[in-house]
């Protein structure tokens, strides 16, 4: 078995600790470990680092062979360019069917946190058995816990059964992000589950279902696999790779196929996509407060907050409900709930050419 | 005519900027000058510099020779304690009478702001003018602007005619700052007036009050005297100086004195007691806020929020009514309204024996 590691986000939400050269992967702002150094570790007892690939861009490469040292080099996979998820997952089976002749890949966004990472290997070794039988496209769907808007959603149909004790339901439908409205009829439901981004399936098998709805795609993806290992290598990932369609596999494969498959998971899931969802998952004090980093953090008469400091001192007084960041450069000070504007502060930055702080 | 600045104060309320070696008057928080630089350029058109005489601590002397360059170093006068205001102005007698036989003293507070020199310059003026005739002992009274609970107040009688094109009332009381029932009876009679800490009187005259009302005081005084300008002075001054009441001269004299007056103002006068009275005094966008220092200042739907930076870029989204203070080694983010309670962050620090931060 293979994990897949997409490693290829940017991460703005998450400003000012993430930067061009630091994407929220290659961040300690959930635990004392990167967030896909905790990946790997979760999946580690499951998959052996030699057989982890991790998929990213060329300017976070360097940065990645430091974090992981017991994954080998030659198993960062660089894209020349970012091309979405169907790209990026296509060149990451080209590469294991090169390695193995063919295997299940467990394919992970690199930047998600888990709860229960024992939950979680019990429900990724279910639904790779599901996986190995056939023509599977397995995924991963997140009980809701509310009608949440940034989510794409799975819907599921009758259950077919259970697999090493995981129910597994074909999937009816894949949605994308809905609206209030449809998010809490989906939920009213109870068929609905937040699609994850975690796939389950043969490498032969997504291959040929990107052969089928992606022929362009696939076409470059033969003309790359030619390559391989060749000195050409480079050159024509290079020159294909740019040229490939970029789409999600949701919507350019799965909302199509025919044989996808959900695993319905409670494992304490949280895609980690701005400060707000840190400080929703952080543990907190008696008074709803979440503080990291190294210096004195004191806190007058103040509730609620997530405070990811530095070595500085940081005071609080009489502040609720806001997110407080300090870096070597710059600092954040959002309310709490707000924080997806955080990504205006960096079209601000971007605007007024202040390159140095993004 | 001589001006004394008392520049005595610690200031912790406007921490993390100031600190033990570098109280309020020492920063340049209001403008681009320090507080007790724009005291001193302030008074400068009335009285030169040669006869202005700063009262200190040992600790912050070097500093203010540093930013007074053009006040004679030795008019830096030393105490080796703080004993409060009436030894403070006892001693700064001494030397203008050591200096001049007699003279009139401007006694000025380090560390106010005042929006409108002119007008506190003949404000001064006619008040000097006042004090040169008698036995007067003259108070400058600030036009209350609301019932505010952390002044003193002076009750002025009826108007005793004009001096200079400014009324002058007699005193009928002092009062100390009074409970928001008090304050509110005071203002609505609009007879009671700020006590702003400034008063102007001879030399004498205020040695001679001292006497009446403080003897023991006026005889540590008299022994230190003796000994000004002879090689005892300075184990006379820090033996003596030590011995003396700590007391106020509002409570000591001025409460019990005859002959008190009040010359009624308005100047734009702010004690700046907090970064709450910064706020107040600042200059602001249209948003209401107010920000400075040498960084970049991104605000994203921010409100009447005051913004003190240093290099660092800072970042405010969502916010309304906050202090936002940066500094090489700490950062304050307090609630507008609640800088009071910045005094408990630095009890925490002293608690904690973090004395870095002090």
């Amino acid at each position: 078995m293979h994990a897949v590691i997409m490693a290829g986000g940017r991460g703005t939400r998450f400003w000012p600790r993430s930067r061009e050269k630091k994407p929220k992967h290659l961040l300690d702002i959930v635990s004392s470990r990167t967030i896909i150094q905790e990946t790997v570790d979760r999946i580690k007892p499951l998959i052996d680092p030699k057989n982890i690939l991790v998929v990213t861009g060329r300017k976070h490469a360097r940065e990645l062979i430091r974090q992981l040292p017991e994954v080998p080099a030659k198993n960062i996979i660089i894209e020349p360019v970012g091309r979405n998820t169907a790209a990026c997952i296509g060149l990451a089976a080209l590469h294991i069917q090169r390695k193995t002749k063919d295997d299940v890949m467990v394919v992970l966004p690199s930047d998600h946190a888990i709860g229960n990472p024992d939950k979680y290997r019990a429900v990724i070794s279910a639904a790779a058995r599901a996986a190995e039988r056939g023509n599977a496209l397995v995924t991963i769907g997140i009980q809701p816990d509310g009608p949440h808007t940034g989510f794409g959603y799975l819907e599921g149909s009758n259950s077919t059964g259970k697999i090493a004790g995981q129910e597994i339901l074909r999937v009816k439908s894949i949605r994308e992000k809905p609206d209030v409205r449809k998010a809490k009829a989906f939920v009213k439901s109870g068929n609905f589950f937040w699609n994850s981004g975690m796939f389950i399936w043969k490498a032969s098998v997504i291959l040929n279902e990107i052969k089928c709805y992606l022929p362009d795609l696939h076409a470059g993806l033969m003309t790359i696999r030619e390559a391989l290992g060749k000195t050409s290598e480079a050159k024509t990932v290079e020159k294909i790779y740019r040229q490939l369609a970029s789409i999600s596999i949701d919507y350019g494969v799965m909302e199509k196929a025919k044989d996808v498959f959900v695993l319905p998971a409670e494992f304490g899931w949280s895609d980690v996509g701005s400060w707000d969802a840190l400080w929703d998952i952080s543990a907190k004090d008696a008074k709803g407060n979440a503080s990291s980093g190294g210096g004195e953090i004191i806190l007058e008469d103040t509730e609620n907050s997530l405070i990811c400091g530095t070595n500085k001192l940081i005071a609080l007084v009489g502040m609720k409900d806001v997110i407080v960041v300090d870096t070597k450069d710059a600092i954040l000070i959002c309310k709490r709930g707000q924080s997806q504007d955080v990504k205006k502060v960096v079209d601000a930055l971007e605007a007024k050419k202040l390159k140095q702080y993004l």
